[in-house]
């Protein structure tokens, strides 16, 4: 999984990087990603705003240029020497921490820009810093999310979902943000057989695996030891996984979920669909907790972001930890490089 | 977690080692362990059918001189040059990978006999070898398990609780072998805090650990997030860890789940009180999937087991790794160790 990383970009268009919530730490890692990547890619420009990004880059000590944009067209030339900033203006002042709904619009304006970007191919995908979604919906946010929003902007028809990749390892949670008890409850085979379907599609498409594994998890201790464990293995996994395999996906489970993530095991798949968050997200941090990016297959766009939040608790103070966020933006140029490619 | 695996054992007694089930990978893997540890120990006698080991033995072509001993008085003296077996006489010959219920007797036998000799002082701990339980049901045993079973040997008080510790990581699931759904629904705060006692019991006596800092799970994704994502950390956790403070207890929690097994995280905690069987398993199979023991905790004798069954598939077959065995043999000395010193 880690060969693509190492060979030269071959992208010409720039990716788009939002600006998140300006109160956490996604400027901070804007500034520091550019830092990191100036000098290999892929570039990326940024819709923010130009005078918090100098301010901030100030009081952080970084060297780090602000070139403001009129457009992308020339952001992959300018990349090498300064930071490509296409302007997003804020209505206050940001202060770390303390997120101020007045900015909601800028937050939100930004995302749009990079969305259209992409779709009128001036860019090759967008990267999202992460936002906060209270202070967005008090300015009257309608989505429940980034990708949400994303698919109401670029008119992604079907259903979209997430992807956690790192360099050890590719998850797909099949349900997300429930409580563990809801997330049983709301598990259907048609919920397995979508994602699974979605996730073959992209790992062909954008990974470039001609012929992805995909390994299903079981729901319960044992995977459900012959029904002694739990039911759901045999009701509703099982026939998903004869759904699927009678479509031609290789599809393989259910398996014990707490075998499936050992180095053994992960190198007989290319991606395993999990049934419920923390099944994907404990053995994803537990092996790299730093290089985990988020992936949404199923939009007409490349998108990735960073496995983490806004961190206000850190907002400001220098400490914020890029990894994330440059893996998402690597990531992203891989993803573009081969949809422009194919 | 590492130092004392390196100290010199000052162990007197053996370790009293089960056959488990004949027809699975558990001869093998004393014979191998025997090769591993004649060196620097500890050392133990195996509680099994002498002609059964020899013949092993001579089919798999390892060179183990079989001991037959009349009680475990020589046992560490012999262990250097010869396999000490104190004999329980099987009444079938078995055949790799076919249970045979005959054998019942003899595998339920030789968990009596090895608990007969820690109570007697004669072997400083117990380690078993995996059974199959269908195969000894059929035998009329009226026990879920070892773990049971021991404890009526050594007429145990208070609730037994399973804790798999590895170098990497030690968990407690305070449920364990029931569906996903069973699990959320029976767990309580009382099996929160009487888990953590025992656990902080046995770290303080067994594991010499003056302050033991235990770190409770979340059950939900980002621990239940005030709410959003459910209401057990709000309704059964974070009580349970305000009793065990009250009680002087150093606990931490309700902890997101997916976040607490990166090695920055576990820096800080001994053991980690997990809410349901893979949240504890994933992590540590997935950090570790050779080296983590069961290690059975309130019991009045050391029990500990490799973290892995019969294997039927790959009895008799040469390839059985034992790699778990040894550690289960290593840290039951350590434990034997300290309890004898305390």
């Amino acid at each position: 999984m880690k060969s693509a990383a190492t060979r030269p970009l071959a992208l010409t268009k720039p990716l788009a990087l939002t600006m998140g919530d300006p109160a956490g730490i996604g400027g901070e890692l804007t500034l520091r990603a550019w830092l990191a990547l100036r000098g290999r890619g892929p570039a990326f420009i940024a819709l923010d705003d130009p005078g918090r990004l100098a301010d901030l880059a100030l009081g952080l000590g970084l060297t780090v240029p602000i070139h403001v944009m009129r457009d992308a067209a020339a952001a992959t030339e300018v990349f090498g020497s300064a930071l490509p900033v296409l302007p997003v203006a804020l209505a206050a002042s940001p202060v770390p921490g303390q997120p101020d709904p007045a900015n909601a619009r800028a937050v939100v304006g930004s995302i749009e820009r990079a969305a259209e970007l992409c779709l009128h191919g001036d860019a090759g995908g967008v990267v999202t810093n992460p936002i906060n979604k209270a202070a967005l919906y008090q300015s009257g946010f309608a989505y429940p999310g980034h990708t949400e929003f994303l698919a109401a902007l670029t008119g992604a028809t079907g259903r979209q979902i997430m992807m956690l990749a790192s360099p050890m390892l590719r998850v797909v949670p099949v349900t997300v943000h429930a409580s563990l008890r809801d997330s049983i409850a709301m598990l259907t085979s048609g919920m397995i057989t979508a994602a699974a379907r979605t996730t073959q599609a992209a790992l062909r498409r954008d990974f470039g695996i001609v012929a992805p594994r995909l390994a299903v998890a079981g729901l319960n201790p044992h995977a459900g030891e012959q029904g002694a464990l739990g039911g759901e293995e045999t009701s509703l996994i099982q026939p998903a996984i004869d759904t699927l395999r009678s479509e031609g996906i290789d599809v393989s489970g259910p398996w014990p979920p707490d075998t499936m993530f050992t180095p053994g095991a992960r190198a007989r798949y290319d991606v395993a669909i999990c049934m419920y968050h923390d099944q994907a997200l404990i053995p994803l941090k537990t092996l790299d907790m730093d290089h985990g990016v988020n992936v949404t297959l199923g939009l007409p766009i490349v998108r990735t972001s960073p496995d983490h939040g806004t961190a206000f608790d850190i907002a400001g103070k220098g400490v914020a930890d890029p990894a994330s966020l440059i893996a998402a933006i690597e990531l992203a140029g891989r993803l573009a490089e081969r949809r422009s490619a194919g």
